[in-house]
């Protein structure tokens, strides 16, 4: 526990906002472990990347100990700081949530993503209770001695009633809920637009997480707005599952295959994927 | 099991030489389902890509318990003909391959894949040894009414002894006795040169399959020289593998996203890959 206390604490102090942290989500051992030999600092699972990865749907119903084996695996391939998406925490509940981020810490996590909202609904859950669930994570990490680090996800730009004014204030709202209650970055879905950004991050004054999609401004301008991280989302499943597209498009209408061959690594390179980088790596 | 026999007779049917199989290899449910959607007419496993997605190097090492659960996943996931590489058979014995093939065709295969040779050691097995399993194979598809395809794979064009002619040799030699032990199709692994293949086509006079790599002739001329399949082999992985490479470099060097953003699929496509087809589309 204690090595992983002392890298909870490396990835905590990544957020410290003299900088923007890029956190690329992967959703298996291969595409974690290459993140890292890129030279990210940490890395971070999708759900909906790694739960389709495994046959489920984004959400909760993917069985628990299907999802912890996956995260286990990926978690022994690393060797920098894994933060995992635990959606709404596999139920209603604070005891709920407590329960899967124990496993999921025991797992060697020592981040965690957790959301206020439904997916077979669509509906949020009560601020109250999703602020319940993040004291309870935050009191875990306490008594566990890991002092993994909280990222509070609010779906209210989405899913909160009224117009774009309404649902805005509702996550600042939200936002605020959630780092009182011990959050230690906040995580607005949805939020891309420049002057709402900062917006966004004047109002909590404390981390701040966007997600990558079409029209987010890059990284230094993401510094200026004064955001602590940036993750990937699901965008790299969404990007490898478009370049299988291509390849087959190409395959079936040409019969060729140059997007299978003209960038790929080697089978040395994926095998090395397979374990942790300083055993992957063939001796210099 | 009636309608696996139909199924396995559909894959086989796709071997019948009047037109080339392009048979893609996934790693996981959504790798499989999107070349489905994108109308292959079967699909395989690569050992390579499904193996290190699962945190093991491609080989053996692996617990049948992990990689049967993948491939049991993958398989619910498809509507079309699945086949799996079974790497050697999970042991040296003929009594090994046909436990594993088992457990494989269980969980829904009616193709297999079996290779001739130790991962850890770089050997071929020797030829009667693998002819054996082969044999044991097919016997198992009769008593289990589902004629399963059976793709014997030879990598003495790699690792037999001698040079190039020698091993060309070895490896027509490996295939015509894989073939006369049962063998459906036979895989020499790194064969690429237009004569070469044409060469072996003719002395083996079954269908022959290739592998998608640089360098090896488009569709059409493998449909020529007498191909009856060309599979991709883990050449998705390292492409996919690539491609986070590159949104990496890009991301760290210019902090943009567009290798991430520009060609991408929705979170609503990637979420239907998690179900059947028939079930995954939203109805019309």
């Amino acid at each position: 526990m204690e090595s992983q206390a002392r890298k909870a604490e490396d990835f905590r102090g990544l957020h410290d906002r003299k900088r923007v942290l890029v956190l690329p989500n992967a959703w298996d051992v291969p595409s974690a472990r290459v993140f890292e030999d890129e030279g990210f600092p940490a890395v971070a699972t999708s759900s909906a990347g790694m739960m389709v990865s495994l046959g489920y749907p984004d959400g909760e119903t993917v069985p628990v100990t299907v999802f912890l084996s996956a995260v286990e695996r990926i978690s022994k391939a690393l060797s920098i700081p894994l933060s995992v998406d635990v959606v709404g925490g596999f139920g209603s509940t604070a005891k709920d949530a407590v329960a899967i981020a124990k496993k999921v810490v025991k797992a060697g996590a020592v981040g965690l993503n957790i959301e206020d909202f439904v997916h077979s609904t669509k509906e949020l859950v009560p601020v109250k209770a999703h602020a319940a669930k993040i004291s309870a994570l935050k009191e875990l990490g306490r008594s566990l001695g890991v002092p993994f680090v909280i990222n509070g996800r609010t779906d209210a730009l989405r899913y909160a009633k009224g117009d774009d004014e309404a649902r805005f204030q509702e996550a600042v709202r939200r936002g605020i809920a959630y780092r009182d209650a011990g959050a230690d970055c906040v995580y607005p879905m949805g939020l891309v637009e420049p002057a709402r950004i900062s917006e966004y991050v004047e109002a909590l004054d404390c981390p701040v997480n966007v997600m990558v999609r079409k029209g987010l401004p890059p990284v230094p301008e993401l510094a200026r707005l004064g955001v602590a991280r940036v993750s990937f989302g699901p965008s790299a499943s969404y990007a490898a599952m478009a370049l299988l597209k291509r390849a087959s498009k190409e395959v079936i209408r040409k019969g060729t295959y140059e997007t299978l061959t003209a960038d790929a690594i080697s089978f040395d390179e994926l095998n090395s994927l397979a374990v942790p980088k300083e055993h992957g790596k063939p001796t210099p």
